[in-house]
């Protein structure tokens, strides 16, 4: 894997709204908010198993209802379409939360 | 729920080993280390279900097979039995984790 080229980068990042680069560090970041802590881990449900499949993980912190999603390649030592892929993976799986 | 006295505090984090108090914060922390994605989130699955059981959840960030885990009782502004309740749950889970 090689990192995103920064065009590449402003092009897949457009389709991902929400999604910061995160300072000092070459990643993506997004915090979800749900109803409750049942929907929260359900969400961190889905996505752990797709992070399995893919052999590609998240870096996540959860409180409560509160998950923050922090994305990046550590093999590439950046942003890859992985994390792409996994971001769009996310947003799927946030949407289909019912509270 | 009212937060531990330091005597009570003391006694019972001495017999939680590796749980350690939070700067700044009336709170405790473990970092966990698994043998891989698969045993964390196992691991962080079996705590989840506990924590809405009990109605008292963690503060945890997960990144591969590593879950840092603080605990605190929002409600009472401190640490509190609940968390230590928690904390020995979270001990026998871990132990329990297969690689």
């Amino acid at each position: 894997m090689t990192p995103l080229s920064p065009q590449a980068r402003a092009t897949l990042l457009a389709e991902l709204p929400g999604w910061t680069t995160v300072a000092d560090r070459d990643a993506i970041f997004k915090r979800f908010t749900f109803h409750d802590f049942n929907a929260a881990f359900g969400f961190m449900t889905r996505v752990a198993i797709q992070a399995e499949k893919a052999d590609h993980h998240p870096e996540w912190f959860n409180v409560y209802n509160r998950v923050d999603i922090t994305l990046s390649t550590h093999d590439a030592n950046g942003l890859t379409q992985r994390d792409i892929d996994l971001a769009h993976f996310i947003e799927r799986a946030a949407d289909a939360v019912t509270n």
